[in-house]
């Protein structure tokens, strides 16, 4: 676990450096109120970069669904992955990308709503320079949870051209 | 519709002015940034007082959930109602009540996460004094939804006494 938070430390100090240019943003990030604490350092291989996770609600035999509220900071995103049983995000604070396999990356802003079907592989998280924080809800958790699958690559962790 | 809108006025007047002897309270909500927009004035008689809900994912036949911001100000509350499949509640601003049939009021507060068990009857909204928001997500929505009951009375609306 150690080890692996030692390998991500220096794209954390390169995506701290990447980002000082944008004050403005930095600045508007800082006053922000964390809708809910931004919980544990994640410390496994399914994220590239800093990401934060504060489990709301775990799954039961009653609710079927689990929910997390997760904060990617800059840079930082899920690996491609699916849900056996589909996921709903709600973006609470900040900025950031959504992609389904096969389609374009998006820009998801504060304030807006994802629904992840079943089974199809997707990947989340902040865009390069702005922090972005969600819960996720995973849905139908009777059927089964998320399948991980591999890293989101430099090439592939792109900010779409027409919002730059 | 109207009509009833119109009933709810002077309940709101009363609970405006007893609610401005308490200024902290009224300066802390006034700088608060809403995680979603508080939408649009609920204006049926399955609640009392007044009440804003931004519906964030309807339900589909997918992923089974239901998902709403809904804001109460002071004094406002659902009727007594229950959920046939579930409902759980992740409190996002202020500060509010639950109860469970049979059991005593509970206090909740932002950041807190309640689980609503299918079939069981239940209330929640505001504190007399504070206003509260939470995201209420519908779980088993395939099972049904909600099914409402009487208002909650005067009388059950209580702050329990141990955290007055």
């Amino acid at each position: 676990m150690k080890h692996h938070l030692k390998n991500l430390l220096p794209i954390a100090v390169v995506l701290v450096a990447a980002c000082t240019n944008n004050q403005k943003t930095v600045e508007a990030t800082k006053n922000d109120q964390p809708v809910f604490p931004k919980g544990e350092r994640v410390s496994n291989a399914n994220f590239t970069g800093t990401v934060w996770v504060n489990y709301l609600a775990e799954t039961d035999t009653v609710h079927h669904v689990n929910i997390g509220s997760v904060t990617f900071e800059p840079g930082a995103r899920t690996n491609w992955h699916y849900h056996k049983g589909g996921q709903i995000l709600l973006v609470t604070e900040g900025k950031g990308l959504y992609q389904e396999k096969g389609k374009a990356v998006q820009v998801i802003n504060h304030g807006e709503v994802i629904k992840c079907p079943p089974d199809v592989a997707h990947w989340h998280g902040a865009t390069p320079d702005e922090a972005m924080t969600h819960i996720a809800i995973g849905t139908n958790t009777n059927i089964g949870g998320a399948v991980w699958l591999q890293p989101v690559t430099e090439e592939e962790y792109k900010y779409p051209d027409e919002t730059k």
